[in-house]
């Protein structure tokens, strides 16, 4: 669990159904560039959209089309450890390698509730791997460093995803883990614009959503970065940050977040060939075609490789 | 769905299963006591931590209980429209008579975007009148009452829920629904401190958590209210707003918000004999004996009439 | 001070100078309308722009005109301590009656922090009432209603003007004062469109930036409701809110919210031949004419009565 | 304006009273570690508990020790553009090199507003390098990049003080600049702790209140970063980190974040014979003798060298 992993989108037909024949291609692709895991049914995956069937039909054949090439890691997202805990269920039926849980969210909860939810998911697989999901953006609260070791100290967490966007948070976070003598735990960023700079922060690997876009790009740059040539990696980190404006063409207010990032993703992957469709769950809202053109005019500037 | 709609309790077992025979008792107490209609799985019931085997059950016993005496309005609270509506065809199968859904949450989302979230919602059991729950506190977002206005025009919401904390917010979406004639348009406040304000702002009822321990204080109050009577209205909900105190005995930081609130609910309920515990879901953080005591002090002190 | 006591905003000569001739005449019609207490130098007066020679100016000359009919209260608004207590010797020296401060800004500062802020600009000018200013929109942090009474107790703060936004608060606020027996602790609410809710709520007047308009009405109102005439206040409160709409017409997000907030009085006012500019102080965007003949539509509407 | 630029702290006397014979040792002790400019009344140097008077005697106090050894950047810090003008005009008589100002604070404000607020302010000296203040946690709004790269072409900016806290948004601001070609055009990190990961962003240099500390450390460590050896910069940054943690000491919730932060900059100071008095200014906290000793701790561990 170093490296890349990609969280893996979820690719709909038009009709807005899952398209699993397309997820295993698209898995395909991933681990031909290289990739280190797979994380299905994170936030990229439009998981909170996903019913539980779609959900195990997801991790089911990714697994497959994995075959142990490398691990599939699957996102446990929900807003309780009830819940969760169904999933992760699911997730260790469906033969995942390890899960990915968030912080509850829609309640009103303390901190040490938070380490407690954290203890009970892990207490339902223990033979996982359980990784943490700071994501502040989504959950509204941020993992607590302090507490993150504690858990890590008692075997409960293997690591931390980190999308908080904070550059001090990371840095703190892997010293943290550090001077704690913990090597074994693993932190990964969320980030994509910012992989260089984490690497220096101490992070393991990178969860890049465009990654899905371009993933024999960040497969290099993880490469070049954890042989520590930064000079290199900054170059490297340049084309996919230019690449990475593709989020940024969405019309907002009209469009929320999700809709603007994830939504140019499966554009991007419709004008490669790779996706047939660039539909999201409703009721995400939809580019316009002249959006579209803009999206496909960065992706063909950026001179993606094929694995 | 006017008047007092409490949101109600789910009653948990010392094992932390749902106890349905004190659900079934506490609804009796709350329909003797003359409320308007029930509220199952609001906020206040724990929804998020329920499966959907204890959310159907949950709505199947208490409209069992209701017997038609009352309408049963079922909460269908998800992140996001495919998971809300399979909430929704639950409810509708166990015969709910009444809907309430939140924006979704977790992920970033426009103002567009959340319209025509309830539009799908809504398409999905348009026999049942769908009220949207204002919860900034809960989803991150406030509803704009523009929005609102235009949904309530298409027939898609019957009504809100406001639980937004922002008096100008209540009272302008009261004055937004007067000046469009949307007389049949329901607003219910979530405040259990300020339903006297809130009546004279213009809401038509009260979906008050702590109603689930005073009924008949309540009950009283909003039919002072409905009356007109501001200065009686005043004065009984002074007693309320001082029995609303047990919700800040909770030790911060070490219990959450829906500790400390849902949770002196259901220690109230315990001391007046109706609840066999005081269990909430995990990981809430339990009372000590001495919080326990304080709340079992203001119980006593507000003198509560059983119906 | 109870009652209407209006914030005064600042009129501007074309060329960007503080208008003092103009401020004299508006200070006269709303002592003529009957206004309780004339408060300079608050946020609707525009008041973080000017510099002390500014403030003294203005204060000066309320107070003249004021000559004894009504007291004149002067903000000291300022993000620390020392330099509040600068505008304290400045307001001493020009004859106000009284002091409103908010919460120091800027900074990061706790609690604990807060009060002896309070603290410190007291016994700068014992002799005056100092009234606290609840304005989270601008100082991001929210008085502690313990900490407010005990300040309260120990002689520092005579009233709080609050602009939190949060019914609940205000109802809290209110009731802290009733239970600690302080009866001649002043609340006055900020919010032009709830006066009725917050009179019910237990507030003792009213600062209305809207008073400048229409002091006739928010004196009326205010009379009404001390009366304890809840339902007539609404009639009066509905016009008013009414009126308030020209605060919504500035054009977001090119203007920010003080632009066309105060900026909209402005307009109402020249409009009713009391201002001769409508400027406000750089950078605040001006609005477009169109914009102005809308502001003036909703001002006719409103058939304000003068003194 | 490139590499290490501390924000010099204002020391006090015992009384409460700037200490200016203290500010000139501590200045030439920051110059004689080789800091590349001194940045005063900067938020590090409570620079808004000072008054008027207080400010030039510190710009004075310091141009005169720099002596034109190294230039001296006046903080213009205020919440709106007429009193940063004034203090635009004291920094100009007394003799600053440079200028930086944040964007309005304490009212509403619109992203178009702001940039005037810097074009406003650099009118009034156009002789002087404006530098725009990127601090959010203190006037609660982010500079726009687009808004900042069209203030550079124009002149009005040379450069931002970047202390947002966001790795991506350091790395879209870096990115932004050299796409303009703007490569005058300086972008220095607040952050002290994240150095290393923010010149690989692409920043010029650092601004760290951390330096009034340890100026050795910090020019040692911008030296390493300029000439491109991250691997030997990390650890450096590491060191920095550990001393760092002396901010974290500071008992919250009873201590503010300044408190806690500035405060223990000073009794590092006290402690290394730098500062006779570790006081700021009131009402903020003082540390407990427990703490202070901690802070001693800290500081003697990580072993500073004078220069």
């Amino acid at each position: 669990m170093r490296g890349v992993v990609p969280p893996v989108l979820t690719p709909l037909t038009e009709a807005g159904e899952v398209d699993l024949e397309t997820l295993r291609a698209h898995a395909e692709r991933l681990i031909k560039a290289g990739v280190d895991a797979l994380f299905v049914l994170g936030s990229s995956s439009e998981a909170v959209f996903l019913t539980r069937e779609n959900r195990r039909a997801i991790i089911t054949a990714t697994v497959e089309q994995a075959a142990g090439r490398v691990p599939v890691i699957a996102g446990v997202i929900d807003a309780t450890a009830p819940r969760v805990i169904e999933h992760v269920a699911d997730a260790v039926e469906c033969g995942a390698n390890g899960l990915v849980a968030t912080a509850p969210y829609y309640v009103r909860i303390s901190g040490t509730e938070i380490a407690n939810h954290f203890r009970l998911i892990h207490a339902a697989a223990p033979e996982l791997p359980l990784f943490a999901y700071n994501i502040p953006v989504s959950v509204h609260t941020v993992l607590d460093i302090a507490d993150v070791i504690t858990l890590a100290r008692e075997g409960v967490l293997a690591g931390v995803k980190d999308s908080g966007g904070s550059d001090s948070y990371t840095r703190n976070l892997c010293d943290a883990r550090d001077k704690a003598g913990l090597s074994d735990f693993v932190v990964l960023t969320g980030s994509e614009t910012t992989v260089d700079m984490d690497y220096l922060a101490g992070v393991d690997g990178v969860v890049p959503g465009l990654g899905n876009v371009d993933p024999v790009g960040y497969v290099e740059l993880a490469r070049t970065l954890a042989a520590g040539d930064f000079a290199e990696g900054k170059k490297q980190q340049a084309r996919l940050t230019e690449l990475m404006t593709i989020t940024a063409v969405g019309d907002a207010p009209r469009m929320g977040g999700s809709a603007a990032g994830v939504g140019s993703f499966k554009v991007a992957l419709k004008h490669l060939g790779h996706f047939p469709s660039l539909k999201m769950f409703d009721p995400h809202e939809p580019f316009t075609d002249e959006e579209i053109e803009k999206i496909n005019a960065i992706v063909d500037a950026a001179q993606i490789r094929e694995p």
